[in-house]
């Protein structure tokens, strides 16, 4: 087991690492420190729950801990203040109590969701995430957490740190194969950002990343964590430095508005827009490399690095106007410096990203 | 103008009492670090919003301010998941971003839901107090907000401190009798809780503080405050000293719950709560000086010290397990040693608790 710890004073957490952990969750609440006499409550999704939650479910009791589960509906749509409302009254039915926890059992929506619930039940209880899916170890460190409003995504939400973070890598070998590539665009990308080694490293180890090698795949999520977790120790509530977290993110949330969420997967979408910040980064007198590379590393993880040709560029700049509220015609972004170093440019014209979009549709092999 | 600092560390901030405050609401908003290009939501409700809301607007306006006015129907049935929802979308709307504030205008209803929405618009945003009520000083510090869930109150909420809390003496002048002396029972208890010369000046200058003699009064809230963000800065979250400030809390809320919210007040009722505390307390041994004290304290302050004959002790027993899940029992109650200093103790016989409201009913006159 692999076992880093997120350090915010008195709010830090571990994060452990490996495979079969879910064995011995009685012993890992127990260490987070919920007590047996408080009752716990598992939140998962329709898709998850059926392969793992009534294992979760029955070692917890042998531990003595009284459980009660409530499932949604997987996908985007379950991450509403309805859902929210409904795992409350669960919640209160149940019983909980200030020293209980929520545990959330599933990717980001499931983790976002019950890290909501767990921060507002009683002004804030106890909050265990077990990510399973890959890109789940990007959501499930810094403490995010947020439900959607009908009019915009995660703008009801709050900072609260989980107690623990439960990474069974047993729980990633059902994942489909693009959701793999869309984990690993993350995990990338924090060696994108601050750890050059780290980024070539992924290129080699391509394909065992691919084929869920757990030696691999341990490694390249406890580095992609370490590095999160150094980013959120600087700056818990995203004042500054946790804005670099953001590269390839602008473009990406505009290709993920344009297209409807779930078409392109998040991952897909911040690689695409990773291979953007990288273009843009030539324009603005980087060395022309640092594209090159990009893209072998993203592609050589099965990831897009090109617009599809039906993409409009009005379109997409008009969801990053919205997104990010640009004024006069300069647009902030985290652009590489070179590989595994990079800057936040507050200036960067209008035009100049609109003849990225253009040159992204053209560059590189239509995927 | 009397000012406090409640110390917070990095959530410090300040409570400016007086006459004539929110003329210069502009200056306060720059104060509290809101800037001009964000715009501000005021949250009130039918009762206050007639009296000070359009001046409050226009006095922003000219500072420069974008504002936009959420009112809410007065009274506690606000205080749900459905007003947050729809005070969220007035939010989003009005273009409300991570510089905005949300400003309070009312008692503790508007504070509790319009602190709700501040802690939780895009994960937190500013936030600031102009409370209307006397009874608001105590919920205005502090930083619990909570909306209710259909199935218990103060369920759904969080910790968060406001950037400014800021009470205008002049908001009060229209406060009926029986609110202006349900407010003074939290002043006093401040008192009794941890400074003996308080809680006599009140009964001294009790009669200029129901006819909101502004020195008088400015004075009180300045204490009632003071103690309250001493006890706040010592422990925010509730883990252990805060239990005090519910002196006269456990029988108040089962009042409370058995009469039907509104129909007591919460003062009055919290009032009846210590007589009973002090009856506790001489059943468990200490002077029976503190009890006639107290009551004639709350006396004085034209609060009831008795328990009108229809309420059934059944009822409020029942209330009283169910508000604290209380174990074997044994109860935990906040009981005063003398006037200006009290106990947290946790093995108070159910016997003792029951016998004191069959006396509550017999004790004084009946109000």
């Amino acid at each position: 087991m692999r076992s880093i710890t997120v350090d915010l004073g008195e709010r830090s957490y571990p994060i452990h690492i490996g495979s079969g952990l879910l064995q011995n969750i009685g012993a890992r609440c127990v260490e987070a420190g919920y007590p047996v006499r408080s009752p716990l409550l598992l939140v998962s999704d329709s898709s998850v729950a059926p392969l793992y939650l009534a294992d979760l479910e029955s070692r917890l009791r042998e531990h003595g801990y009284t459980v009660v589960s409530h499932i949604i509906p997987s996908g985007e749509a379950s991450k509403s203040l309805t859902s929210y409302e409904e795992i409350m009254t669960t919640a209160i039915k149940a019983g909980l109590d200030r020293s209980s926890a929520v545990i959330a059992l599933g990717g980001g929506v499931v983790g976002d969701l019950a890290g909501f619930v767990a921060a507002t039940y009683m002004r804030g209880i106890g909050f265990m995430q077990i990510p399973t899916t890959i890109l789940a170890h990007d959501s499930s460190v810094g403490g995010k957490v947020a439900v959607n409003h009908p009019l915009a995504k995660n703008m009801i939400g709050a900072f609260y740190q989980p107690s623990m973070v439960l990474y069974d890598l047993d729980t990633l070998s059902t994942l489909p194969q693009r959701q793999v590539s869309s984990g690993l665009a993350e995990v990338v990308k924090h060696g994108l950002l601050v750890d050059r080694d780290f980024a070539y490293w992924c290129r080699e180890h391509a394909s065992e990343l691919l084929e869920l090698n757990p030696e691999a795949l341990g490694y390249a999520l406890e580095r992609g964590c370490s590095i999160k977790a150094d980013v959120i120790a600087v700056d818990e509530r995203e004042q500054g430095l946790r804005a670099i977290l953001n590269l390839g993110h602008t473009i990406g949330h505009a290709i993920e508005a344009v297209s409807g969420y779930g078409v392109v997967l998040h991952g897909e979408a911040i690689s695409i827009g990773m291979a953007g910040a990288a273009l843009l980064a030539h324009k603005l007198g980087r060395d022309k490399s640092i594209y090159e590379e990009t893209v072998s590393m993203l592609s050589s993880l099965s990831l897009p690095v090109t617009l599809p040709s039906h993409y409009d560029e009005d379109e997409l700049m008009a969801a990053m106007m919205h997104d990010k509220k640009f004024k006069e015609g300069k647009m902030t972004f985290v652009i590489p410096n070179s590989i595994g170093s990079v800057s936040i440019i507050n200036d960067v014209s209008e035009t100049a990203v609109r003849e990225v979009l253009t040159q992204l549709k053209k560059e590189g092999s239509p995927w």
